[in-house]
């Protein structure tokens, strides 16, 4: 437990697409209070981002600088915070701390947004806005990174760096299969742990075995004709969808030289950290969970490498 | 113009999920009247099938057999109408003309529904219904035939008979991607025909640049980000998005020995056929576009070999 005497410093706001997590912090990054609310960026009250703004930090000191990550800096948020490009050198936390975007103006007190990050691969730009903040809140140096989610990062680090990623439409995918095709009529809950397991392995061994882009859009279907045939019992469809596309995206972006010393660092909340890392296993690649709930780290970490706080 | 003074002989019905298409044909198989409504299976009227079925044969003569393809027979249909297996034969006309369900006593006159057509491939079963019905009107013997769409399918002919098939979910997925994810924030109407065939273009080259089933997922995810960048004109996401799906599809489905003495079939609306014809295009592949609206052909072509109207 924080010393409840110790004075805060900084008031940590992790603002994304769908929620707003506060921290109030001392020197040393210590959680002296928080709050969570679901006014994410588009689920704001009335009064929109000033109202949603004053209720995370209510009754906080009022002298206190804030400092912020997450969609809030998005074009459809508060004020867009221009991306730190990755380039040949990466993106560590003196970059993003060197690349804050002032709002005091917007916020009546001393506030800004953390950068984004960009990168520029093979296919393309890509972009992240949170994760960065997350990244440097795990403290992880080297090697490669999955962040899972509604849309899922790979990223990989050099000496402390972002040194380029890759985005994944995994957990989006999943929601719009599920809830907006015909796969809606046959996907039901599954039953208990054990069914969701072998509906997960039985889409990880199918994703294995697909062989082009378009076989993806042929599984798809081929969950509704199983499904039809008895061959696959409605508690193990949404399961079986979840394997398939989760073992897609591994298999298009995980090391393959992962290794009990180099295994891929999965930051999620613990269940789906716990899906990552059995998928993981079962392509023979080691991982490790890295602790959840790292934005406030990684905005103190940022806060002292920007000075906001004096406290440095 | 068929004779008007030519008696009619057969209620052809094509009920599928979305739409009711009626016609009145003559001995000759050509169409005396016809009608369409929108009380497809899932949007039936009040009173249920027996109000759609009532509303579309309406003042036609009482005396005739109706035959119906499509949905109307699946297990969430009127009567499941089961499956006829392809099998090492294949499924032909005959085959379907032997296996239709009687479904008078829901009707109160002689009416039947067409089997659907299942099959077994390297990855499980797949399932077309109401397709069969258009593929035997197409009076196409030898060769692949591709059927666009919702769930597209992708036929191989032998001998005038389905030897085999797959289903591609293509339709479906492009609209819960376009209206049920991020994407919907980014896709705007293309300003004419030169940005959407410019965006289409693009999205084929995109898909044939996929190495994996799961670089899929990453590409879903490049449009928004293509389009943060400016790289991708708000106009030209649609289209990128369409040819993304389409190219995936055809890499995977289509024949890789078409020419243009075995040229894919391609059967669709006349703006999708056009579609699939230029993507063919692009991958080097002719095509040939089938008259469209042939399910009454089809169904004309069953209820003979069936004896259903007493006039063969």
């Amino acid at each position: 437990m924080p010393d409840a005497q110790a004075p805060a410093t900084l008031i940590a706001l992790d603002w994304g697409t769908s929620s707003l997590r506060a921290c109030l912090l001392d020197a040393a990054g210590a959680v002296l209070d928080r709050r969570e609310s679901a006014h994410g960026i588009r689920a704001l009250p009335e009064g929109g981002f000033p109202a949603a703004f004053a209720e995370a930090i209510q009754t906080w000191p009022e002298a206190l600088p804030v400092l912020m990550s997450g969609m809030v800096g998005a074009r459809s948020g508060w004020r867009e915070a221009p991306y730190a490009e990755t380039g040949p050198q990466g993106v560590g936390l003196a970059n993003l701390a060197a690349a804050l975007t002032d709002v005091s103006d917007l916020t009546g007190r001393p506030a800004w947004i953390v950068p984004g990050v960009s990168t520029r691969g093979p296919s393309g730009p890509d972009v992240m806005r949170g994760e960065e903040t997350q990244i440097v809140g795990a403290g992880a140096v080297e090697g490669t990174l999955a962040l899972p989610g509604t849309h899922s990062k790979w990223v990989e680090l050099r000496a402390g760096r972002i040194a380029g990623f890759r985005t994944s439409m995994t957990g989006e995918l999943y929601a719009a299969l599920s809830r907006h095709t015909i796969l809606a009529d046959t996907l039901a809950p599954p039953a208990d742990a054990a069914e969701d397991a072998a509906g997960f392995a039985e889409g990880l061994a199918a994703a294995r075995a697909l062989e082009t882009p378009g076989d993806l859009l042929g599984a798809f279907f081929s969950i509704r004709a199983r499904a039809l045939f008895s061959e696959l019992p409605p508690g193990r469809t949404g399961p079986f969808l979840s394997g398939l596309l989760i073992g897609a995206e591994i298999a298009a972006n995980a090391p393959r030289d992962a290794s009990p010393e180099a295994p891929v660092g999965l930051i999620a909340n613990e269940a789906l950290a716990a899906r990552y890392a059995a998928a993981l296993t079962a392509f023979g690649l080691p991982s490790r969970i890295l602790p959840p709930d790292i934005a406030a780290a990684g905005l103190h970490a940022v806060a002292r490498a920007a000075r906001l706080t004096g406290d440095a």
